[in-house]
């Protein structure tokens, strides 16, 4: 623990992170450009820092947890900035959740001039983060890796390594759209169930001992797509069938349901293609993978 | 097992279901279009029977696992079908998938000419139904669901009684929208981490701890906005912010992603609603009810 | 103008249709079954029949003009409907817009009874229809669209005969979804000129001068991809990249834009073919038919 | 002209223009980062720079003529640009078609360093390009606007002032937005044509007489919606029923249908409001506008 640690943004989650490592012990030196954010970790030992310039002119770790591409990249490149007042040897970690080519020339750009970066963008919630059991995706080289780990595992119980620079961000948005997605999938097919006039504790009951919720992702597909097998346990056809059902019941119930109906389309896409119709519907991946030109994923 | 039952459609799932209740002991008398599905059940024991008439007119309990609504309606109300050749204290099984609207008709012109209905509709896959282990969803009146259990617990292993007639067919639409719309955004989710480049074992094991496969429905909105509560864990605001990145990321990866469109054209129009753009991503449940002039369940 | 027309169904376009057949002379009789509604077109000298059979045991043509598939079926094939009390060589002219596999069953199974069939869905407005200047697309023989003739140049001004049965609800429902989806595409680009704080007046001053509204059905499309042209005048991914640059400006600006977001995915799809990517955008017809697994149209 | 203008970007469409420019008898000097692109226009007499420095340190006006929005960045306010070898005075014309974000740092940039800046992105195709035929939609202060005028009427034939700076960008945006999805519509609709066996030449006959392609803008709107007139002609809920009945006909076909989907579903969200679903479908427009929280237009 003898690296200093600058943390750059202390809000909602990078204010409970910034306390965890200064509870940890850490070295630490904060700013935020809400000054009455800083007041919190200060008390919990923490120096502060009267600009960005001053934070990359002390700390040999400097930890960015910003709003959006525009501000990180403002911290790191800007004239202000982590670049401009900073030296070689320094390592950046953006724990921030921005866009993956923002990311890329940060960490191009920084290591033109000598300086490390790591993506360790942040999962769970708020009240992880002041717990200090969040999850973290890490996309940095092995030895960077071994570097933060320290601050990791002060601020988070889950630290998975995702590869190298890039990797982070691109696991943490994969997740996401998955986490979102499914949520508002969800949303729809409860309305639905509403609307029907379900008993939905009932309802639920049904669906969380399917593959409705046990997720294709932690079993069916690894024993299946993943391994190439595409033989059919259920049809993309019967889906495209089923689906079909699900939305004529929506429109007779007045239920907009944008995200059913562009999953239905895409079925009838895969329906389509006579490589496809009769596959597994866990073929579907590898039927957005044809059409994104991609080989297909195996492991 | 005193009662007669038939069985009227010997496809890829209702044959193996037939020779489960025969290998039961259940006495049993089968039809099928294609006389030539029949044979494997004969020989377990069934009776085999010319027609739908000659099946109405010798089962207690009647049995349809056919292809869709109008084959169903065709059974059930035709000229050559179950009412015009069955009699009062009969019930017609259907365990077919159709319209819900279709299922509700059957069930009131049936009811009409005295003859009982259930809607019992098969989950699982083809290899389930050879093994017995197929799961039910069963729509029936609590004597009638007394009635039919002896022959699904011949079927399968595991049997929900969902409701009264119709609301079996209902819950399996909602189970398999969500099943399959699941599989999509998934699909079109690991596509991106191929095109990222992503190591898709490493990928799918962070994904796996985490909500995105873990389901709001097991465990998050029970607790949340199943009870009414929508404080925020993690905003709408923000799942708009990540979903819009992972699209520009898809975007600029050439991957078409129609569900996932669908998705963030949904988070904006739930931000753009002072009542939930602050409110925890499990309140888009209250968000499309609130499109579709419902009251949001609660549990 | 010696056949008798009966006229089923006389609601806000019927009930003036039928007004201007009884005051071009027509010999009418005519049902609704709201009876109210029968009062006006019997004060200029139509008959009045107390039900459908009743129409059918009179008129030698029965016009429908109904609010859906089941209300035409109920009239046409029900117990008490058309072919039950009617006879061979009477002509049914079904004007509702209701589905085509129901038109094509209604005219199979009258058929099968002797009895003609002709579909002629209503174009334009109430406001035409009351001054007998609504627009007909028919389907039909040509015997039978001399039959109807007299009576559609008594309801309206403009005929199209746009095949044999069947081909005019066909037609109506591509003119409609057109007609209608464009409103939607208007409806979301309006709004975002709205949000730019744009002058309307000038912005509509500006498309109408462009193929956004001079439509690429009038003069682009026969001239280009229905003729095989699809050399680049605009190339489909330069409209991928024009649209997201339309569908990030909205995301910005709050605006949901469904439709628009769908049209994007589909650029991205057709920009994926390696086909189609550099092909003009009129183009995307070709593209649509090659996943529909449809011969492109050429004219 | 007696300014001299500068000319970044000699490509498809930047090549012919500036060609017109020289034909013109503009004073004018060349940059393209692919020098072979220089020749053609060299050859009319323009001077032929080695820099985009060069061309700022010697041209009154700049006109950039790029493929997107970071390359116009670039040639703005890169170390090696305009800002930072320009004059207070100039201005700089952006004709490119970029993000209206950039659009306005690139405007706010320059003003702020004395240079002025206007964007006028072109319209229609390279042949009208070529002919000194094309389109411009121009954002400018009125001052710039008479400045850039001779040189846009050197390069075309119809000249849109839209309003201030970014005002040009923002009008081509809606503007191709409206003629892509369009166009995305027509592919969908003719490809059901296509499929239900019509004649397309009689389809086209049909649809080129309604509102389909007379543009809802050039006539309908101005005189219902925009005034504040939302009687229903044609109701949101009826065109939900249209839309819907081409969307099962669709399926029936194995068409997916991607836009046509997005546009069902978002009549069902405008028909599930009590405030709309009884409105002329022209009221699509407020629906939009009230889901993104602005005022609808009114001319």
């Amino acid at each position: 623990m003898t690296e200093t640690i600058g943390f750059i943004g202390l809000g909602a989650m990078g204010g409970p992170m910034a306390a965890n490592l200064a509870r940890a012990g850490h070295n630490l030196v904060v700013f935020d450009a809400d000054r009455s954010k800083e007041i919190e970790v200060a008390e919990l030992g923490a120096a502060v820092a009267g600009s960005v310039a001053e934070v990359a002119g002390k700390a040999d770790i400097i930890v960015t947890m910003l709003p959006d591409s525009p501000d990180v990249e403002e911290v790191a490149l800007g004239a202000a900035g982590v670049r401009a007042h900073g030296r070689p040897d320094q390592l950046l970690m953006d724990m921030s959740t921005i866009a993956p080519a923002t990311t890329d020339r940060l960490c191009r750009e920084l290591n033109e001039a000598g300086i490390g970066f790591v993506d360790a963008p942040v999962g769970r919630l708020v009240a992880h983060a002041i717990a200090g059991e969040s999850l973290f995706m890490v996309g940095a080289s092995g030895n960077d890796f071994g570097r933060v780990k320290p601050l990791l595992e002060a601020m988070g119980s889950t630290i998975h390594h995702c590869g190298g620079p890039g990797a982070g961000i691109r696991t943490k948005l994969v997740n996401n759209l998955i986490a979102i997605a499914v949520c508002q999938i969800d949303a729809e097919a409860i309305s639905l169930a509403q609307a029907f006039g379900l008993d939905i504790a009932t309802t639920l009951d049904v669906i969380n001992g399917t593959t409705a919720t046990n997720g294709h992702l932690v079993s069916a597909w690894p024993n299946k797509v993943l391994k190439g097998d595409t033989e059919p346990g259920f049809r993309i056809a019967l889906a495209h069938k089923d689906v079909s059902l699900a939305l004529e019941a929506a429109r007779e119930a007045g239920i907009p349901m944008f995200a059913g109906a562009a999953v239905r389309e895409s079925l009838a896409l895969a329906k389509g293609d006579a490589a496809f119709a009769g596959r597994d519907f866990s073929a579907l991946l590898d039927h957005v993978c044809s059409l994104a030109g991609l080989k297909p994923p195996r492991t």
